[in-house]
Protein backbone atom coordinates (compact mmCIF):
# COMPACT_ATOMS: atom_id res chain seq x y z
CA UNK A 1 0.00 0.00 0.00
CA UNK A 2 1.13 3.35 -0.55
CA UNK A 3 2.19 5.73 2.07
CA UNK A 4 -0.53 7.67 2.91
CA UNK A 5 -0.47 10.39 5.26
CA UNK A 6 -3.93 10.02 6.89
CA UNK A 7 -5.58 6.76 6.01
CA UNK A 8 -8.79 4.44 7.30
CA UNK A 9 -8.20 2.45 10.63
CA UNK A 10 -11.38 0.21 10.19
CA UNK A 11 -9.99 -1.87 12.97
CA UNK A 12 -10.66 1.78 15.48
CA UNK A 13 -12.99 -0.42 17.71
CA UNK A 14 -14.69 2.85 18.11
CA UNK A 15 -16.13 3.65 14.71
CA UNK A 16 -18.08 0.31 14.23
CA UNK A 17 -19.78 -1.94 16.44
CA UNK A 18 -20.92 -5.60 16.18
CA UNK A 19 -24.79 -6.42 15.96
CA UNK A 20 -26.20 -8.90 15.27
CA UNK A 21 -29.51 -10.25 12.99
CA UNK A 22 -30.94 -12.60 10.45
CA UNK A 23 -29.67 -12.93 6.71
CA UNK A 24 -31.91 -13.94 3.82
CA UNK A 25 -32.19 -17.77 4.71
CA UNK A 26 -33.20 -16.84 8.16
CA UNK A 27 -29.85 -18.16 9.77
CA UNK A 28 -28.68 -15.56 12.41
CA UNK A 29 -25.52 -13.35 12.07
CA UNK A 30 -23.57 -10.92 13.11
CA UNK A 31 -22.30 -7.74 11.12
CA UNK A 32 -20.46 -4.70 11.66
CA UNK A 33 -21.55 -1.43 11.38
CA UNK A 34 -20.90 1.89 11.18
CA UNK A 35 -21.12 3.95 14.36
CA UNK A 36 -22.48 7.68 14.10
CA UNK A 37 -22.08 10.41 17.60
CA UNK A 38 -22.85 13.68 17.92
CA UNK A 39 -20.35 16.81 17.58
CA UNK A 40 -21.16 20.12 18.80
CA UNK A 41 -19.27 22.66 17.53
CA UNK A 42 -18.27 26.00 19.30
CA UNK A 43 -16.72 28.88 17.48
CA UNK A 44 -15.30 31.11 20.78
CA UNK A 45 -19.02 31.54 22.60
CA UNK A 46 -20.78 30.79 20.09
CA UNK A 47 -22.26 27.42 19.30
CA UNK A 48 -22.94 26.74 15.36
CA UNK A 49 -23.73 23.48 14.80
CA UNK A 50 -24.19 19.70 16.27
CA UNK A 51 -22.97 17.26 13.66
CA UNK A 52 -23.48 13.52 13.70
CA UNK A 53 -19.93 12.60 12.47
CA UNK A 54 -17.99 9.06 12.58
CA UNK A 55 -16.30 10.54 15.08
CA UNK A 56 -11.88 10.17 14.13
CA UNK A 57 -11.26 14.03 13.54
CA UNK A 58 -12.45 16.14 15.96
CA UNK A 59 -10.64 18.70 15.49
CA UNK A 60 -9.70 18.86 11.13
CA UNK A 61 -13.53 18.31 11.02
CA UNK A 62 -14.36 21.47 12.92
CA UNK A 63 -12.04 23.63 11.47
CA UNK A 64 -12.73 22.51 7.82
CA UNK A 65 -16.46 22.70 8.27
CA UNK A 66 -16.01 26.21 9.62
CA UNK A 67 -13.90 26.97 6.71
CA UNK A 68 -15.93 25.97 4.18
CA UNK A 69 -18.69 27.71 5.49
CA UNK A 70 -17.07 30.83 5.54
CA UNK A 71 -16.81 31.33 9.37
CA UNK A 72 -13.34 31.09 9.64
CA UNK A 73 -11.11 32.91 6.96
CA UNK A 74 -7.83 30.83 5.38
CA UNK A 75 -5.83 33.80 7.29
CA UNK A 76 -7.66 33.47 10.88
CA UNK A 77 -5.30 32.86 14.03
CA UNK A 78 -6.62 29.88 15.14
CA UNK A 79 -5.43 29.94 19.08
CA UNK A 80 -6.33 26.73 20.34
CA UNK A 81 -9.00 23.54 19.26
CA UNK A 82 -10.13 22.20 22.22
CA UNK A 83 -11.92 18.61 21.70
CA UNK A 84 -13.78 16.87 24.79
CA UNK A 85 -15.18 13.70 24.16
CA UNK A 86 -17.22 13.03 27.03
CA UNK A 87 -19.50 15.74 26.60
CA UNK A 88 -18.94 15.75 22.61
CA UNK A 89 -17.99 19.25 21.95
CA UNK A 90 -15.15 20.86 20.09
CA UNK A 91 -14.16 24.80 20.63
CA UNK A 92 -12.49 26.43 18.01
CA UNK A 93 -10.73 30.00 19.08
CA UNK A 94 -9.64 32.34 17.01
CA UNK A 95 -7.91 35.93 17.56
CA UNK A 96 -10.52 37.87 15.47
CA UNK A 97 -13.55 38.12 17.41
CA UNK A 98 -16.35 36.47 15.56
CA UNK A 99 -20.00 36.49 14.94
CA UNK A 100 -22.73 34.51 13.08
CA UNK A 101 -25.92 35.18 14.92
CA UNK A 102 -27.28 36.23 11.42
CA UNK A 103 -26.02 34.15 9.17
CA UNK A 104 -27.16 31.03 10.85
CA UNK A 105 -30.73 32.69 11.02
CA UNK A 106 -30.65 31.71 7.16
CA UNK A 107 -29.99 28.40 5.60
CA UNK A 108 -30.68 27.54 2.31
CA UNK A 109 -30.11 23.88 1.79
CA UNK A 110 -28.64 22.37 -0.95
CA UNK A 111 -29.15 19.12 -2.87
CA UNK A 112 -27.55 15.58 -2.66
CA UNK A 113 -26.12 15.48 1.16
CA UNK A 114 -26.46 18.89 2.20
CA UNK A 115 -25.81 20.23 5.97
CA UNK A 116 -27.84 22.82 6.20
CA UNK A 117 -25.70 24.98 4.29
CA UNK A 118 -25.39 28.50 4.35
CA UNK A 119 -25.59 28.81 0.85
CA UNK A 120 -25.40 32.55 -0.21
CA UNK A 121 -22.05 32.31 1.93
CA UNK A 122 -20.54 29.31 0.36
CA UNK A 123 -20.90 30.93 -2.89
CA UNK A 124 -19.39 34.68 -1.58
CA UNK A 125 -15.87 33.37 -2.47
CA UNK A 126 -16.61 31.25 -5.54
CA UNK A 127 -16.77 33.92 -8.52
CA UNK A 128 -13.21 35.07 -7.44
CA UNK A 129 -11.21 31.98 -7.31
CA UNK A 130 -8.96 31.13 -9.98
CA UNK A 131 -7.69 27.90 -10.30
CA UNK A 132 -4.62 26.99 -11.71
CA UNK A 133 -4.99 26.61 -15.26
CA UNK A 134 -1.61 24.58 -15.54
CA UNK A 135 -2.67 22.17 -13.37
CA UNK A 136 -2.88 18.54 -15.14
CA UNK A 137 -3.91 15.08 -14.59
CA UNK A 138 -2.63 11.92 -16.92
CA UNK A 139 -5.24 9.17 -17.27
CA UNK A 140 -2.29 6.78 -15.99
CA UNK A 141 -2.67 8.28 -12.49
CA UNK A 142 -6.65 8.52 -12.83
CA UNK A 143 -6.50 4.48 -13.22
CA UNK A 144 -3.64 3.71 -10.56
CA UNK A 145 -5.18 6.18 -7.56
CA UNK A 146 -8.94 4.89 -8.11
CA UNK A 147 -7.39 1.31 -8.05
CA UNK A 148 -5.51 2.27 -4.85
CA UNK A 149 -8.24 3.82 -3.08
CA UNK A 150 -10.71 1.16 -3.84
CA UNK A 151 -8.07 -1.50 -2.46
CA UNK A 152 -6.99 0.03 0.57
CA UNK A 153 -8.66 -1.12 3.75
CA UNK A 154 -11.43 1.09 4.61
CA UNK A 155 -14.81 1.38 6.96
CA UNK A 156 -16.85 1.35 3.93
CA UNK A 157 -15.56 -1.90 2.61
CA UNK A 158 -15.77 -3.17 6.99
CA UNK A 159 -19.12 -1.81 7.63
CA UNK A 160 -20.40 0.14 4.49
CA UNK A 161 -22.71 3.05 4.77
CA UNK A 162 -20.41 5.65 4.51
CA UNK A 163 -18.74 8.11 2.28
CA UNK A 164 -14.76 8.46 1.41
CA UNK A 165 -12.55 11.31 -0.22
CA UNK A 166 -9.17 11.47 -0.91
CA UNK A 167 -6.64 13.90 -1.64
CA UNK A 168 -4.00 13.01 -4.01
CA UNK A 169 -1.01 14.30 -5.69
CA UNK A 170 -0.37 12.74 -9.03
CA UNK A 171 -1.28 8.84 -8.45
CA UNK A 172 -0.02 9.52 -5.43
CA UNK A 173 -3.82 9.30 -2.51
CA UNK A 174 -2.17 11.51 0.52
CA UNK A 175 -5.57 11.84 2.84
CA UNK A 176 -8.58 9.42 2.99
CA UNK A 177 -11.34 10.54 5.44
CA UNK A 178 -14.10 8.70 5.51
CA UNK A 179 -17.53 9.92 7.31
CA UNK A 180 -20.96 8.78 7.37
CA UNK A 181 -21.88 12.36 5.86
CA UNK A 182 -20.23 12.89 2.67
CA UNK A 183 -19.66 17.12 3.74
CA UNK A 184 -17.88 15.53 6.65
CA UNK A 185 -15.68 14.15 4.91
CA UNK A 186 -14.94 16.67 2.62
CA UNK A 187 -14.22 19.48 5.72
CA UNK A 188 -12.21 16.73 7.23
CA UNK A 189 -9.72 17.04 4.48
CA UNK A 190 -10.23 20.71 4.33
CA UNK A 191 -9.54 21.16 7.90
CA UNK A 192 -6.52 18.91 7.06
CA UNK A 193 -5.03 21.14 4.19
CA UNK A 194 -5.29 24.63 6.44
CA UNK A 195 -3.95 23.03 9.77
CA UNK A 196 -1.31 21.15 7.84
CA UNK A 197 -0.52 23.74 5.33
CA UNK A 198 -0.95 21.63 2.40
CA UNK A 199 -0.83 23.84 -1.02
CA UNK A 200 -3.63 22.57 -3.48
CA UNK A 201 -2.70 23.65 -6.87
CA UNK A 202 -0.98 20.55 -7.71
CA UNK A 203 -3.38 18.03 -5.68
CA UNK A 204 -6.39 16.06 -6.78
CA UNK A 205 -9.61 15.14 -5.25
CA UNK A 206 -11.15 11.94 -5.33
CA UNK A 207 -14.75 11.61 -3.86
CA UNK A 208 -16.92 8.12 -3.51
CA UNK A 209 -19.94 10.87 -3.77
CA UNK A 210 -22.29 12.58 -6.40
CA UNK A 211 -20.75 15.93 -8.89
CA UNK A 212 -23.10 18.10 -6.73
CA UNK A 213 -23.17 21.72 -6.53
CA UNK A 214 -22.24 21.88 -3.48
CA UNK A 215 -19.27 19.39 -3.82
CA UNK A 216 -18.16 21.75 -6.71
CA UNK A 217 -18.10 24.91 -4.53
CA UNK A 218 -16.47 22.92 -1.74
CA UNK A 219 -13.35 21.96 -4.02
CA UNK A 220 -13.37 25.53 -5.96
CA UNK A 221 -12.89 26.97 -2.69
CA UNK A 222 -10.41 24.31 -1.67
CA UNK A 223 -8.47 25.85 -5.00
CA UNK A 224 -8.45 22.03 -5.95
CA UNK A 225 -8.11 22.16 -9.59
CA UNK A 226 -9.42 18.44 -10.70
CA UNK A 227 -12.55 16.63 -9.11
CA UNK A 228 -13.00 13.01 -9.54
CA UNK A 229 -15.88 10.63 -8.52
CA UNK A 230 -17.10 7.12 -9.08
CA UNK A 231 -20.29 8.45 -8.95
CA UNK A 232 -22.11 10.87 -11.36
CA UNK A 233 -23.22 15.25 -12.13
CA UNK A 234 -26.46 16.71 -11.38
CA UNK A 235 -26.89 19.63 -13.93
CA UNK A 236 -25.66 22.78 -11.65
CA UNK A 237 -22.32 21.09 -10.53
CA UNK A 238 -21.66 21.07 -14.36
CA UNK A 239 -22.44 24.78 -14.66
CA UNK A 240 -20.69 25.49 -11.43
CA UNK A 241 -17.47 23.27 -12.37
CA UNK A 242 -17.67 25.15 -16.24
CA UNK A 243 -18.00 28.62 -14.67
CA UNK A 244 -15.11 28.03 -11.90
CA UNK A 245 -12.79 26.27 -15.06
CA UNK A 246 -12.69 23.12 -12.57
CA UNK A 247 -11.67 19.75 -14.35
CA UNK A 248 -14.81 17.04 -13.44
CA UNK A 249 -14.53 13.46 -13.90
CA UNK A 250 -16.80 11.65 -13.07
CA UNK A 251 -18.35 7.99 -13.86
CA UNK A 252 -14.92 6.63 -13.20
CA UNK A 253 -14.97 2.70 -12.98
CA UNK A 254 -12.64 0.71 -14.48
CA UNK A 255 -11.36 2.30 -18.07
CA UNK A 256 -14.48 4.44 -18.25
CA UNK A 257 -15.01 8.07 -16.95
CA UNK A 258 -16.32 10.96 -18.52
CA UNK A 259 -14.94 14.55 -18.50
CA UNK A 260 -17.75 17.22 -18.66
CA UNK A 261 -15.94 20.49 -18.13
CA UNK A 262 -12.13 21.43 -17.78
CA UNK A 263 -11.13 19.00 -20.38
CA UNK A 264 -7.82 20.92 -21.51
CA UNK A 265 -6.01 19.51 -18.10
CA UNK A 266 -6.69 15.93 -19.21
CA UNK A 267 -3.50 13.87 -20.42
CA UNK A 268 -4.54 10.58 -22.52
CA UNK A 269 -1.28 8.55 -21.67
CA UNK A 270 -2.77 5.45 -20.55
CA UNK A 271 -4.65 2.91 -22.94
CA UNK A 272 -8.08 2.16 -21.67
CA UNK A 273 -8.15 -1.19 -24.05
CA UNK A 274 -5.32 -2.35 -21.74
CA UNK A 275 -7.38 -2.33 -18.52
CA UNK A 276 -10.93 -3.50 -19.50
CA UNK A 277 -14.04 -2.87 -17.41
CA UNK A 278 -13.89 -2.79 -14.04
CA UNK A 279 -12.57 -6.29 -12.07
CA UNK A 280 -15.18 -6.61 -9.20
CA UNK A 281 -12.59 -7.15 -6.57
CA UNK A 282 -12.47 -3.39 -6.87
CA UNK A 283 -16.18 -2.70 -7.09
CA UNK A 284 -16.92 -0.63 -3.81
CA UNK A 285 -19.37 -3.06 -2.60
CA UNK A 286 -22.34 -1.97 -0.66
CA UNK A 287 -22.41 0.61 -3.83
CA UNK A 288 -25.51 2.40 -2.73
CA UNK A 289 -24.51 2.89 0.67
CA UNK A 290 -23.55 6.21 -0.39
CA UNK A 291 -26.28 8.62 0.71
CA UNK B 1 -45.00 -3.25 -15.38
CA UNK B 2 -47.08 -2.81 -12.47
CA UNK B 3 -49.77 -0.19 -12.32
CA UNK B 4 -48.20 3.09 -9.69
CA UNK B 5 -50.22 5.29 -8.46
CA UNK B 6 -47.15 7.37 -9.42
CA UNK B 7 -43.69 7.05 -11.19
CA UNK B 8 -40.82 8.75 -12.37
CA UNK B 9 -41.01 10.29 -16.01
CA UNK B 10 -37.34 10.46 -17.01
CA UNK B 11 -38.96 11.42 -20.56
CA UNK B 12 -40.06 14.98 -18.89
CA UNK B 13 -37.34 17.50 -20.16
CA UNK B 14 -37.54 19.44 -16.99
CA UNK B 15 -35.35 17.31 -15.20
CA UNK B 16 -32.71 16.30 -17.06
CA UNK B 17 -30.49 18.10 -19.60
CA UNK B 18 -27.79 16.91 -22.00
CA UNK B 19 -24.60 18.31 -22.03
CA UNK B 20 -20.81 17.39 -24.00
CA UNK B 21 -17.69 16.50 -22.45
CA UNK B 22 -14.96 13.81 -23.48
CA UNK B 23 -15.04 9.89 -22.27
CA UNK B 24 -11.67 8.11 -21.37
CA UNK B 25 -10.92 7.78 -24.81
CA UNK B 26 -10.94 11.51 -25.45
CA UNK B 27 -13.92 11.36 -27.83
CA UNK B 28 -16.23 13.43 -27.81
CA UNK B 29 -19.33 12.63 -25.97
CA UNK B 30 -23.17 13.52 -24.97
CA UNK B 31 -24.81 12.48 -21.81
CA UNK B 32 -27.96 13.19 -19.38
CA UNK B 33 -27.54 14.77 -16.35
CA UNK B 34 -30.13 15.49 -13.92
CA UNK B 35 -31.60 19.28 -13.27
CA UNK B 36 -31.52 20.80 -9.61
CA UNK B 37 -33.27 23.95 -8.84
CA UNK B 38 -34.23 25.90 -5.91
CA UNK B 39 -37.39 25.69 -4.22
CA UNK B 40 -38.00 28.03 -1.30
CA UNK B 41 -40.84 27.07 1.00
CA UNK B 42 -43.40 29.79 2.71
CA UNK B 43 -45.48 28.31 5.99
CA UNK B 44 -48.01 30.36 6.20
CA UNK B 45 -46.38 34.39 5.93
CA UNK B 46 -42.76 32.50 7.06
CA UNK B 47 -40.19 31.94 5.01
CA UNK B 48 -39.14 28.40 6.00
CA UNK B 49 -36.18 27.09 3.69
CA UNK B 50 -35.07 27.08 0.34
CA UNK B 51 -34.31 23.22 -0.85
CA UNK B 52 -32.52 21.79 -4.46
CA UNK B 53 -35.02 19.70 -5.70
CA UNK B 54 -35.84 18.06 -9.61
CA UNK B 55 -38.64 19.90 -9.33
CA UNK B 56 -41.35 17.71 -10.11
CA UNK B 57 -43.44 17.51 -7.47
CA UNK B 58 -43.21 20.50 -5.17
CA UNK B 59 -46.54 20.59 -3.34
CA UNK B 60 -46.29 16.72 -1.95
CA UNK B 61 -42.45 17.90 -1.01
CA UNK B 62 -43.63 21.22 0.52
CA UNK B 63 -45.72 19.43 2.89
CA UNK B 64 -44.08 16.31 3.11
CA UNK B 65 -40.90 18.41 4.68
CA UNK B 66 -43.29 20.49 6.81
CA UNK B 67 -44.84 17.07 8.00
CA UNK B 68 -41.39 15.58 9.18
CA UNK B 69 -40.33 18.57 10.48
CA UNK B 70 -43.18 18.72 13.05
CA UNK B 71 -44.00 22.20 11.33
CA UNK B 72 -47.12 20.47 9.96
CA UNK B 73 -49.52 18.08 12.10
CA UNK B 74 -50.72 15.69 10.47
CA UNK B 75 -54.50 17.04 11.69
CA UNK B 76 -53.50 20.65 10.11
CA UNK B 77 -56.09 21.53 7.87
CA UNK B 78 -54.48 23.01 4.74
CA UNK B 79 -56.44 25.51 3.51
CA UNK B 80 -53.95 26.29 0.10
CA UNK B 81 -50.51 25.22 -1.93
CA UNK B 82 -49.84 27.59 -3.83
CA UNK B 83 -46.64 26.94 -6.42
CA UNK B 84 -45.34 29.67 -8.32
CA UNK B 85 -43.08 27.94 -11.08
CA UNK B 86 -41.63 31.59 -11.81
CA UNK B 87 -40.15 32.27 -8.95
CA UNK B 88 -39.49 29.20 -7.97
CA UNK B 89 -41.60 29.43 -4.56
CA UNK B 90 -44.35 27.07 -2.74
CA UNK B 91 -46.36 28.31 0.00
CA UNK B 92 -48.46 26.28 2.24
CA UNK B 93 -51.32 28.07 4.03
CA UNK B 94 -53.36 26.16 7.11
CA UNK B 95 -55.86 27.18 9.21
CA UNK B 96 -54.17 27.36 12.43
CA UNK B 97 -51.47 30.07 12.61
CA UNK B 98 -48.05 29.10 12.97
CA UNK B 99 -44.78 30.23 13.85
CA UNK B 100 -41.64 28.56 13.62
CA UNK B 101 -39.16 31.53 14.69
CA UNK B 102 -37.57 29.77 17.75
CA UNK B 103 -37.70 26.43 16.10
CA UNK B 104 -35.95 27.86 12.54
CA UNK B 105 -33.05 29.73 14.80
CA UNK B 106 -31.37 26.00 16.33
CA UNK B 107 -30.55 23.42 13.64
CA UNK B 108 -29.16 19.96 14.77
CA UNK B 109 -27.87 18.29 11.44
CA UNK B 110 -27.82 14.42 11.12
CA UNK B 111 -25.57 12.31 9.23
CA UNK B 112 -25.78 10.85 5.69
CA UNK B 113 -28.07 13.20 3.30
CA UNK B 114 -29.55 15.73 6.11
CA UNK B 115 -31.18 18.77 5.04
CA UNK B 116 -30.13 20.84 8.31
CA UNK B 117 -32.99 19.00 10.05
CA UNK B 118 -34.29 20.45 13.18
CA UNK B 119 -33.68 17.25 14.74
CA UNK B 120 -34.88 17.43 18.55
CA UNK B 121 -38.10 18.11 16.91
CA UNK B 122 -38.02 15.35 14.51
CA UNK B 123 -37.51 12.78 17.65
CA UNK B 124 -40.70 14.55 19.28
CA UNK B 125 -43.07 12.14 18.33
CA UNK B 126 -40.45 9.23 17.80
CA UNK B 127 -41.03 7.85 21.54
CA UNK B 128 -44.67 8.01 21.44
CA UNK B 129 -45.63 5.80 18.14
CA UNK B 130 -46.33 2.18 18.07
CA UNK B 131 -45.89 0.64 14.71
CA UNK B 132 -48.47 -2.20 13.81
CA UNK B 133 -47.15 -5.56 15.32
CA UNK B 134 -49.23 -7.55 13.08
CA UNK B 135 -47.62 -6.31 10.15
CA UNK B 136 -45.99 -8.76 7.94
CA UNK B 137 -43.06 -8.94 5.46
CA UNK B 138 -42.90 -12.18 2.99
CA UNK B 139 -39.23 -12.88 1.42
CA UNK B 140 -41.09 -13.28 -1.89
CA UNK B 141 -42.39 -9.67 -1.86
CA UNK B 142 -39.23 -8.58 -1.32
CA UNK B 143 -37.64 -10.26 -4.35
CA UNK B 144 -40.03 -8.95 -6.15
CA UNK B 145 -40.47 -5.45 -5.35
CA UNK B 146 -36.49 -4.77 -5.83
CA UNK B 147 -36.81 -6.04 -9.21
CA UNK B 148 -39.85 -4.55 -10.22
CA UNK B 149 -38.16 -1.12 -8.63
CA UNK B 150 -34.82 -1.63 -10.52
CA UNK B 151 -36.65 -2.28 -13.53
CA UNK B 152 -38.54 0.65 -14.18
CA UNK B 153 -37.85 3.31 -16.45
CA UNK B 154 -36.23 5.82 -13.91
CA UNK B 155 -34.10 9.18 -13.98
CA UNK B 156 -31.62 7.19 -12.04
CA UNK B 157 -31.25 4.56 -15.44
CA UNK B 158 -31.52 7.87 -17.87
CA UNK B 159 -28.92 10.25 -15.55
CA UNK B 160 -28.12 8.62 -12.53
CA UNK B 161 -26.39 10.96 -9.46
CA UNK B 162 -30.02 11.29 -8.36
CA UNK B 163 -32.18 8.90 -5.39
CA UNK B 164 -35.12 6.89 -5.02
CA UNK B 165 -38.16 5.99 -2.42
CA UNK B 166 -40.84 3.86 -2.94
CA UNK B 167 -43.96 3.29 -1.18
CA UNK B 168 -44.62 -0.52 -1.99
CA UNK B 169 -48.24 -2.63 -0.01
CA UNK B 170 -46.53 -6.21 -0.50
CA UNK B 171 -44.78 -7.19 -3.69
CA UNK B 172 -47.04 -3.57 -5.81
CA UNK B 173 -45.04 -0.15 -5.76
CA UNK B 174 -47.15 2.38 -5.72
CA UNK B 175 -45.67 5.79 -5.35
CA UNK B 176 -41.93 5.82 -6.64
CA UNK B 177 -40.22 9.38 -6.38
CA UNK B 178 -37.04 10.71 -7.05
CA UNK B 179 -34.80 13.50 -6.44
CA UNK B 180 -31.46 14.92 -5.99
CA UNK B 181 -31.64 14.91 -2.35
CA UNK B 182 -32.62 11.56 -0.48
CA UNK B 183 -35.00 13.13 1.88
CA UNK B 184 -36.69 15.00 -0.58
CA UNK B 185 -38.01 11.75 -1.75
CA UNK B 186 -38.60 10.71 1.29
CA UNK B 187 -40.42 13.64 1.94
CA UNK B 188 -42.55 13.68 -1.18
CA UNK B 189 -44.42 10.58 -0.39
CA UNK B 190 -45.22 11.66 3.15
CA UNK B 191 -47.09 14.64 1.21
CA UNK B 192 -48.37 12.25 -1.26
CA UNK B 193 -49.70 9.83 1.51
CA UNK B 194 -50.82 13.06 3.77
CA UNK B 195 -52.71 14.78 0.82
CA UNK B 196 -53.81 11.53 -0.75
CA UNK B 197 -55.15 9.99 2.52
CA UNK B 198 -52.64 6.82 2.08
CA UNK B 199 -52.79 4.24 5.44
CA UNK B 200 -49.57 3.64 6.37
CA UNK B 201 -49.65 0.33 9.00
CA UNK B 202 -49.80 -2.28 5.90
CA UNK B 203 -47.23 -0.67 3.94
CA UNK B 204 -43.39 -1.24 3.09
CA UNK B 205 -40.86 1.33 2.19
CA UNK B 206 -38.29 0.77 -0.25
CA UNK B 207 -34.99 3.34 0.07
CA UNK B 208 -31.79 2.97 -2.69
CA UNK B 209 -30.20 5.29 0.54
CA UNK B 210 -28.51 4.31 3.51
CA UNK B 211 -30.53 3.78 6.69
CA UNK B 212 -29.61 6.19 8.76
CA UNK B 213 -31.06 7.44 12.11
CA UNK B 214 -32.77 9.96 10.20
CA UNK B 215 -34.13 7.64 7.41
CA UNK B 216 -35.58 5.64 10.50
CA UNK B 217 -36.95 8.21 12.24
CA UNK B 218 -38.92 9.46 9.04
CA UNK B 219 -40.02 6.01 8.41
CA UNK B 220 -41.42 5.76 12.09
CA UNK B 221 -42.53 9.06 11.86
CA UNK B 222 -44.83 7.87 8.54
CA UNK B 223 -46.03 4.94 10.87
CA UNK B 224 -44.53 2.89 8.59
CA UNK B 225 -43.63 -0.28 10.03
CA UNK B 226 -41.22 -1.89 7.35
CA UNK B 227 -37.95 -0.18 6.11
CA UNK B 228 -36.22 -2.22 3.45
CA UNK B 229 -32.38 -1.00 1.27
CA UNK B 230 -29.94 -1.67 -1.14
CA UNK B 231 -27.78 -0.13 0.80
CA UNK B 232 -26.16 -0.51 4.30
CA UNK B 233 -27.03 0.72 7.92
CA UNK B 234 -25.52 2.75 10.70
CA UNK B 235 -25.05 1.92 14.30
CA UNK B 236 -27.68 4.81 15.44
CA UNK B 237 -30.58 3.78 12.70
CA UNK B 238 -30.51 -0.06 14.07
CA UNK B 239 -30.84 1.12 17.43
CA UNK B 240 -33.57 3.45 17.21
CA UNK B 241 -35.53 0.85 14.43
CA UNK B 242 -35.04 -1.40 17.84
CA UNK B 243 -36.57 0.92 20.04
CA UNK B 244 -39.34 1.65 17.69
CA UNK B 245 -40.23 -1.90 16.72
CA UNK B 246 -39.31 -1.13 12.85
CA UNK B 247 -38.45 -3.92 11.03
CA UNK B 248 -35.13 -3.30 9.48
CA UNK B 249 -33.96 -4.57 6.01
CA UNK B 250 -30.88 -3.84 4.18
CA UNK B 251 -27.93 -4.79 1.71
CA UNK B 252 -30.88 -6.13 -0.40
CA UNK B 253 -29.44 -6.98 -3.85
CA UNK B 254 -29.92 -9.94 -5.63
CA UNK B 255 -31.03 -13.15 -3.04
CA UNK B 256 -29.20 -11.38 -0.11
CA UNK B 257 -30.62 -9.23 2.33
CA UNK B 258 -30.07 -8.54 6.49
CA UNK B 259 -32.57 -7.79 9.00
CA UNK B 260 -31.05 -5.87 11.93
CA UNK B 261 -34.78 -5.02 13.54
CA UNK B 262 -38.08 -6.51 13.84
CA UNK B 263 -36.84 -9.66 12.30
CA UNK B 264 -40.92 -11.34 13.59
CA UNK B 265 -42.55 -9.29 11.14
CA UNK B 266 -40.92 -11.33 8.33
CA UNK B 267 -42.07 -14.28 6.57
CA UNK B 268 -39.32 -16.65 4.48
CA UNK B 269 -41.66 -18.15 1.84
CA UNK B 270 -39.68 -17.77 -0.94
CA UNK B 271 -36.63 -19.96 -1.70
CA UNK B 272 -33.39 -18.09 -1.78
CA UNK B 273 -31.37 -20.72 -4.15
CA UNK B 274 -33.42 -20.47 -6.89
CA UNK B 275 -32.85 -16.92 -6.88
CA UNK B 276 -29.09 -16.78 -7.36
CA UNK B 277 -27.23 -13.40 -7.22
CA UNK B 278 -28.27 -10.30 -8.82
CA UNK B 279 -28.34 -10.25 -12.43
CA UNK B 280 -26.18 -7.36 -13.54
CA UNK B 281 -29.11 -5.99 -15.06
CA UNK B 282 -30.93 -5.09 -11.89
CA UNK B 283 -27.89 -3.35 -11.00
CA UNK B 284 -28.24 0.43 -10.69
CA UNK B 285 -25.99 0.96 -12.83
CA UNK B 286 -24.28 4.44 -11.13
CA UNK B 287 -24.70 2.76 -7.85
CA UNK B 288 -22.08 5.60 -5.96
CA UNK B 289 -24.23 8.00 -7.20
CA UNK B 290 -26.29 7.80 -4.56
CA UNK B 291 -24.92 10.74 -2.49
Amino acid sequence: MTDYLVRPDPADPRLTRRVSGRDHEGKDIETSVTMERPLTLFLNGQEIVTMMTIGDYPEYLAVGYLLNQNMLRPDDEITAIDYDDDIETVVVRTARKTDFEDKLKRKTLTSGCAQGTVFGDLMEEFEDVTLDADARVKTSWLYALSKTVNTTPSLYLEAGAIHGCVLAHQDRPLIYMEDVGRHNAVDKIAGYMLLERIAPDDKIFYTTGRLTSEMVIKTVKMRIPILVSRSGFTAWGVDLARQAGLTLIGRMKGKRFLVLSGEERVVYDADPASLGEEPSRHRRKGAEDDN
